[in-house]
C-alpha cells in the first residue's frame, strides 16, 4: 500500500473530482454540489473512508436509477417542534442542506426541535450534519441505520446495523466536541483491512457463522459483528432502530436490505436530528463557560483528549499539506464517472 | 448470605415501611409518598439495589440536613417545548412527579418536548421516569450524572459519575422496552460484591490507583471503574455530563463530589427528560405495529430478548410471592428511623 503511487490535490480539486463525476453520472447540480460538499468534507479530515473512497458507491447507484440525482428534497413541519424533509428518493446530503436552517430556527424557537428525514440514501458520516447545527451554537444529536451486519444481544445473526449515533456540544473559540460512533464495536472497514493483512481482531468484536465468539476477521464478515459494551451497546443500536424506522416511518435496517438493489450503494433508510439550544435551557450566560470548565478538568489528566480531536488535527494536516489519493483509486474514479482527469478539474 | 433469616413483604408493607422511615426521619407526606413509590417499584421489579436498600442513604441524607425533605418542586416553561422543575433541594421523585403530567402534554402539542430537573438529589433508577412517560405512549430518553467513579478515555482517574441514559418505546398490550444502563461497564455495587465474595472481575471493568488494568475489584474500587466499550462509552459518558450540567445550569460530577456532605445521600444534581410523541412523526397509524415488527423479527433470533424482559420477570415473581428482605435489613431500618415494626405498618 505504502508503494503505490499517490495523487496529491487540493480540497478543491477533491470538490471538484466529486462533483464533475456525479454530474457525469446523472446528479443534477445541486444534488453534485450538496455530495461533493460532504465527500470533500470527509477528505478534509482525513476520514477517507468517507471521502472519494466512496464515490464508486454513489455513481454505482446513480446508474443503477436506485438513487434519484434530481430529488428536489422537500420540508414539512409535523408539529410545532418536528420537521420532516422527504427526500425523493436521492441522496441525504441536499435534504439535510434543505433541513438545516428550517431546524435551527426551529430549536431557537422551541428550545429542542427535530428533523425528520427520509427516503434519502445516506452513505457520510454523521458529524457533519451534527457539525453544521453545533457550528450555529446548538447542541444536536444524529442517529440513522445501516444494513443488518451487528448482532442482537444473546443472538448470532446479523440484525441491526452498525446504526451510528452522533452527539456534538458548541465551544467557544474552537471548533465544537463532536463524536460520531457506531454501535459496533469495530468498524466493517477496519474488520476488512485486517482480513487483508492477516491479522487477527479483539475479542468481542464478532461471531462466526455458527455463532461462536472468534477473532478471525474472515470469519466475522461471514457470519456477525457485534456491539460495543456487550449487551449496552446493542440496547444503543436497537434504540436506534426504533428512532429511525418505526418513528420516522422509515426502513429499518432488515427492511432496507430486503428491499435494496445490491448494486453497492447506499440503502433508502431515514435519519433523525434533534437540535437543542443551550441558550433556551435556564442558564444562558453560563452554559458555554461551564462546558469549558469540565473540558479543562477532563483533559487535566495525562492521555486524555476530546473526541474529535484527531479529526480535527486531520484537518490541519490537509490545511498543511494538502489530500493525497492512490493513482488507482483516482484513475478508478475517472473511468466509473466516464470523464478524463482534464474534465474533473474544469471549474464549475 | 442465603442462610440470613428473611422477613416476607407485600409490596403495601414496602411502601408502608419506607414512607413511615421516611416521614419519622423528616421528610412531609408529599416527599415521603414520592420517595415511597420510587422504593416500592424499584423492589416490585427486583431491583433491590435500588429498593429498601437504599433507605438508609435516603435517611442519612434526611438526617443531616442536606436535603429537604419539605420541598415543594416548582414548575417553569423555560420555552415553548422546554420545561424546568426546581426541585427545592429536595429527593426527585416528587419533582419528577410534578413534572410528568406537563412534559406528556408538551410533547403531544409540541411534538418533541424536553423537562430540565434541577436542585434536586436522585437516588433511585431511570428506567421508572422513562417507564411513567411510556405507558402514555410517548418514546422517552433519561439522562443523570453521579460521584465520580469512571475515568475519561486514555484517563486514569475517576471524573464521570456512572451516568446512566435510558430509552423507552411504548408497545400494545405489553408493558414498554425500556432500557437503563450505566456509562460505567459495571455497575459500582457488583465490583463490591465481587470484592466480598472474593472473585475477580472481567478485564474492561477498572483499574488500579496507578492507572492499570486490573480485575481485582479491590484495587478497581480504590483506582478508577472504565465505562462500557472503552472510548465509545467513555463518549456517552461525557454527553452526559454536558447535558445534565451546563445545559441545565446544575453541577457535574466533580463539582457535586466538590460541593457534597459526603453523608452517603445522594448528591445534588439534575436530571434531563426527552420525550417524543411518535403521532406527530408522520406515521401515526402504523408507527407502533411497525415496531413490533422490529421486536418480532429480533426475537426470532434464539438466544435474544428484549430490555427489560428481566425486570418484568422479576415484577410477575413478585405479583406470585411478595419481596423477601433480610431481617438485618429490616431491623437497620427501623433502628435508623427511630421506629417499631408495628408503626412502619400502621396505615397511613
Amino acid at each position: 500500500m505504502e508503494k503505490e503511487p499517490s495523487i496529491h490535490l487540493s480540497l478543491e480539486q477533491v470538490h471538484q473530482l466529486s462533483y464533475r463525476s456525479l454530474l457525469a453520472c446523472g446528479c443534477d447540480q445541486a444534488n453534485a454540489r450538496a455530495v461533493a460538499d460532504t465527500i470533500t468534507a470527509a477528505e478534509r479530515d482525513c476520514c477517507h473512508s468517507h471521502g472519494l473512497f466512496r464515490l464508486s458507491g454513489y455513481i454505482a447507484s446513480l446508474k443503477s436509477g436506485k438513487v434519484n440525482g434530481h430529488a428536489d428534497p422537500q420540508l414539512e413541519q409535523l408539529a410545532p417542534a418536528v420537521l420532516r424533509i422527504h427526500g425523493d428518493n436521492g441522496y441525504a446530503p441536499l435534504a439535510l442542506q434543505r433541513g438545516r436552517d428550517p431546524l435551527i430556527g426551529c430549536a431557537r424557537k422551541q428550545g429542542i426541535a427535530a428533523l425528520s428525514i427520509i427516503h434519502t440514501h445516506h452513505f457520510a458520516a454523521l458529524w457533519m450534519e451534527v457539525s453544521a447545527l453545533v457550528e450555529q451554537g446548538l447542541c444536536a444529536f444524529a442517529f440513522t441505520a445501516y444494513m443488518p451486519c451487528v448482532a442482537p444481544a444473546g443472538g448470532s445473526k446479523p440484525f441491526y446495523g452498525t446504526n451510528p449515533m452522533a452527539f456534538g456540544w458548541p465551544r467557544k473559540g474552537v471548533p465544537p466536541m463532536v463524536f460520531d460512533q457506531a454501535s459496533a464495536a469495530m468498524a466493517r472497514g477496519e474488520i476488512m483491512l485486517a482480513q487483508q493483512a492477516g491479522l487477527p481482531v479483539s475479542e468481542g468484536v464478532g461471531l462466526d457463522l455458527n455463532g461462536h465468539p472468534t477473532t478471525d476477521p474472515g470469519a466475522i464478515l461471514e457470519g456477525a459483528q457485534l456491539a460495543f459494551g456487550g449487551h449496552k451497546g446493542a440496547a444503543l443500536a436497537l434504540m436506534i432502530e426504533l428512532l429511525v424506522g418505526p418513528l420516522l416511518g422509515e426502513r429499518c435496517s432488515f427492511e432496507a436490505a430486503e428491499a435494496d438493489n445490491g448494486d453497492g450503494g447506499p440503502s433508502r433508510g431515514g435519519e433523525l436530528l434533534l437540535a437543542i439550544d443551550p441558550a433556551r435551557f435556564g442558564d444562558p450566560d453560563h452554559w458555554a463557560d461551564h462546558a469549558e470548565r469540565v473540558f479543562t478538568r477532563l483533559l487535566e489528566q495525562p492521555g486524555t483528549r476530546l473526541p474529535a480531536d484527531r479529526r480535527y488535527q486531520g484537518r490541519e494536516q490537509t490545511r498543511l499539506h494538502g489530500i493525497k489519493i492512490s493513482s488507482t483509486l483516482f484513475a478508478k474514479i475517472h473511468a466509473l464517472a466516464g470523464i478524463t482527469p482534464g474534465e474533473s478539474f474544469l471549474h464549475q
